[in-house]
């Protein structure tokens, strides 16, 4: 079968993919959607030095994954919707033909097997795939396969905001509309918080931050996010969602953000980035650093898109097959053209 | 009236300062007892850094002392307990010869003065020093003027436990066993964290930390922090506190920390300092920055050293007069040899 792998760091379309074979446990499913992520284009960009970063740290849990070799090619794609073709054995499953979803994690006998950055199982750049029947969530209320596939990213957002703790009459400020800046507006709308201020460079992304629920938007090239914040939200306290993941955001929130501000990083910065630590300690602050989500919010999240309580559609704005996944790749390098690319193999 | 003062980045001992005369609802008071910190000799050495980092910082309230000049005499010590002499006009406060301390903050009709880093009133190394009558705590239970002195480094502690809103079930590692360490380990005991785990490379800090309370200490020479705590705290939920204040040490704490810690930052880093976001996220932790505490936490203190919960006598290192105050800057510079000097005027 088909699959958009990465070998040596560029994006190239295989047809001798094995064709994978659901063993007890594991679905096969035809992949109907699948987002491309900005992780991806930085485990392309960046992938040795995520590797060895991850290897740097101590106290991080083996959960028995097999690691990924950046010589092997490299299976990407984790925001996926997907249809039933087949159960393994002895393996109860919704039936061939059913929209699902799921957290990108395989279930094995020696532990947790990531379903994307893999050597090992093709992942949602792929015509088929397989996944953990325990881990299936069917898609309900009738909801398209292509929004389906937002449930990813968007619990992203909810993650955010609920490990933020934010509360009852606490304003927010979120730098960067992003898909990952997007979610957490879509998450704070849900909650009921305002004001939301959100910032961007970019006009398009700006109207989307307004169409997620965005209370105000800035343009920082016009107005310094944080003044945007003062004259909106003014004596409120508080937290800002950097959302951008380049150096220097952080060093930028903790001086301008003010006294007992809570700084909370969704963005991914893989590159070291210098702070200023008498910032955050005159002002007392503090940063919560967030990755990922439950699956307890990956299943609010999609429940949230099916309801209609929150619409993503705004945020799709281009779509191509596997042969479109490495053009993909260059295009979402321009932000004002694109938000979310989603591939339908 | 004599007071030793910072001129020009060097320590010198005046004997030409005016004496102070109490307005209404202040109070002169004679020093007694007053503590060497940590912040001072930072002052010392960085203050031209410190009021740069300050004006940069953009979100502070604007309490209405006068800003500091450093062409100008400056006075400090904010580490006192004293004795009333005489009470301004009109002034509640308590008899001559009660012995006091108070939070160094003066009130007056256009905000807050600091007591301490400041060009305006004479602070904690002096003879003589004006107090602000509210905010007087009487020193209760017959505890010494020396011991009471502690009560300020003492309240940092407090304040950063609370402000890590540790819980039980979950266990503390302190690197770094300096006055603001050893603040938290005793705090840390009062609140019935265990185990505690407290960093040193100086026997004679890591002997200190045992008597105020921590269950294990290590030489971080012989074996990483990190390793202890694995060691002695398994898989408990983990508060980290930073007392060391030197660059490289928030990242070294973000790379082997173990997934969900929190890092509370006590010590008082001026320099930049570098950090790697990607430990902190793919760990999901928490920086949360600590300053000072409030006057509730410093009362709460006051209470804990005078009923005994807190013996802070092992702290007390040296005892030096108003001559003695510049040499005292030097000599701290070696942990081995001193934790507190108290300056006895």
């Amino acid at each position: 079968m088909r699959s958009a792998v990465l070998r040596a760091g560029e994006l190239l379309v295989r047809d001798d993919v094995p064709d994978p074979v659901p063993g007890m446990g594991q679905v096969l499913v035809e992949v109907k959607a699948c987002g491309i992520c900005g992780s991806d284009l930085h485990f392309a960009k960046h992938g040795a030095l995520m590797l060895e970063r991850g290897r740097e740290m101590t106290g991080v849990p083996d959960l028995g994954g097999a690691p990924v070799e950046l010589d092997q090619d490299v299976f990407m794609g984790h925001e996926f919707s997907a249809e039933v073709l087949e159960a393994g054995p002895d393996t109860v499953a919704p039936a061939a033909g059913t929209l699902v979803t799921s957290v990108p994690v395989m279930l094995s006998f020696t532990g947790l097997e990531n379903l994307a950055y893999t050597n090992v199982l093709p992942a949602g750049y792929s015509e088929r795939m397989l996944l953990s029947a325990p881990m299936l969530l069917e898609v309900p209320n009738g909801l398209d396969a292509r929004r389906a596939a937002l449930t990813e990213p968007m619990a992203v957002g909810l993650h955010a905001v609920n490990r933020s703790a934010i509360a009852a009459g606490e304003g927010a400020l979120v730098l960067g509309c992003g898909p990952v800046g997007l979610a957490v507006i879509a998450a704070l709308r849900l909650r009921g918080v305002e004001p939301i201020v959100a910032s961007d460079f970019s006009p398009a992304r700006r109207q989307l931050a307004l169409t997620l629920g965005a209370t105000e938007v800035v343009d920082p090239a016009q107005e310094p996010a944080f003044e945007a914040w003062a004259r909106v939200g003014g004596s409120r306290s508080l937290v800002v969602f950097e959302a951008i993941g380049v150096p220097g955001i952080i060093d930028d929130a903790l001086r301008h953000a003010p006294p007992q501000a809570r700084v909370v990083v969704v963005g991914v910065c893989m590159e070291p980035d210098a702070i200023t630590p008498f910032y955050g300690i005159a002002k007392e602050l503090t940063i919560t650093f967030c990755f990922g989500y439950d699956p307890m919010e990956f299943a609010t999240t999609l429940t949230s898109i099916a309801e209609g309580q929150i619409d993503v559609s705004p945020m799709i704005t281009g779509e191509v097959d596997l042969d479109g996944v490495p053009g993909a790749f260059q295009d979402l390098a321009t932000p004002e053209r694109h938000c979310k690319i989603l591939v339908v193999p």
